[in-house]
């Protein structure tokens, strides 16, 4: 992939500038999943993409500019990833998301984890942009669970506790992961999870994890 | 615990130097649960704290060398406030370990979580001692599991699952608080911690809050 020069006056052809943006937002967002929002710099992005710093300013007017546009890019391949397509099962939907995780989508694991952490104290449009993601993170397993509910998980599964727990699991999966680069993390997490479903299932339809019949 | 090394070169009278030192990692170990690691940093300590850079020099000869010192002081204070004493209760060091996240004993949240996210996926000394640190809440967790088999809690409770759901619960918890500032988290948690205990109970003694029926 070259570095071209883009264009805030037009000079570079609509289709390729979107497609150099992209580009761009691509590696801001494996950045940013490596060590933070903070490292999404108009300079660092520069150098990783051999451009000039004048170069990335026709496509983002600011530091914050570019970080929102970063949490964007990532919450769409997210999205792709995991929860498409849309109304799925849930166990199917648990199953892409620590897949997500351990395939490393992102080389440094989940980019909200990372700076969900990285803002979680600061107040401004990208901690703001960043709780929307996670809410609409946990929302998509509380819609997952209700949806369960209507095909038999048990009626006592309250969503927004089960969200809540699921949730927990997962993003824990990841940080474990990558803290310790043990992958016994995925086990610890798919394990909690069939117990999970399970429990709340009448009958109970999950098998027990460690047994080779685990749809998980 | 008391500090150690207060000056390079012997010049400070060491009991005051001593009491400055841990003035000056206990303002760091602030700054970490806030904005991260990174930016503690001599400059950043020394404006802090109202002393020179060169006065901070005395005590620390570099960044790494204060990073690792405020993970350590980081870790004493976790400790004092959640695992002493030690070998108690399970419940016990739970509702502990929630109330110093609900208490913001750090006034970021826990400096483990939002280093241990920083320093994920880098190498070197801060990272290992952050991924050791973590590793010792979890291993706090798994003695406590142990300990509570030893005294009526239920044979089927693995130890080390059972310590990758609980702290993943705890991180939940102070995770989703800080970036949502919704102390909801927490009742979810204590929801899911008393669930977590209560199902591995032969008999089950502990109510679930709010619904004493269901045994999720």
């Amino acid at each position: 992939m070259r570095a071209r020069s883009p264009s805030a006056n037009g000079r570079v052809p609509r289709v390729r500038g979107q497609r150099l943006r992209g580009a761009i937002l691509r590696r801001a967002a494996d950045l940013a999943s490596l060590d933070g929002l903070e490292q999404v710099s108009i300079g660092r992005l520069a150098a990783a993409m051999q451009m000039s710093k004048s170069g990335l300013y026709a496509y983002f007017t600011s530091k914050e500019d570019l970080q929102l546009a970063t949490i964007d890019t990532a919450w769409r391949l997210f999205e792709d990833h995991v929860l498409d397509p849309p109304d799925d099962e849930l166990d199917a939907l648990l199953e892409r998301w620590i897949s997500y995780y351990e395939h490393e989508i992102f080389p440094g694991g989940c980019p909200f984890v990372t700076a969900g952490a990285e803002f979680a104290n600061r107040d401004g449009p990208v901690h703001d942009l960043l709780a929307a993601a996670i809410e609409r993170q946990v929302a998509a397993l509380e819609q997952a669970v209700a949806r369960a509910h209507e095909t038999g998980l048990g009626a006592g599964a309250d969503a927004a506790q089960l969200g809540f727990e699921l949730h927990a699991i997962l993003t824990a999966a990841n940080q474990r992961f990558r803290i310790s680069r043990d992958p016994t993390a995925f086990a610890h997490a798919r394990t909690a999870i069939a117990r999970l479903l399970q429990q709340r299932d009448a009958p109970a339809e999950h098998p027990l994890p460690g047994r080779p019949e685990l749809p998980m």
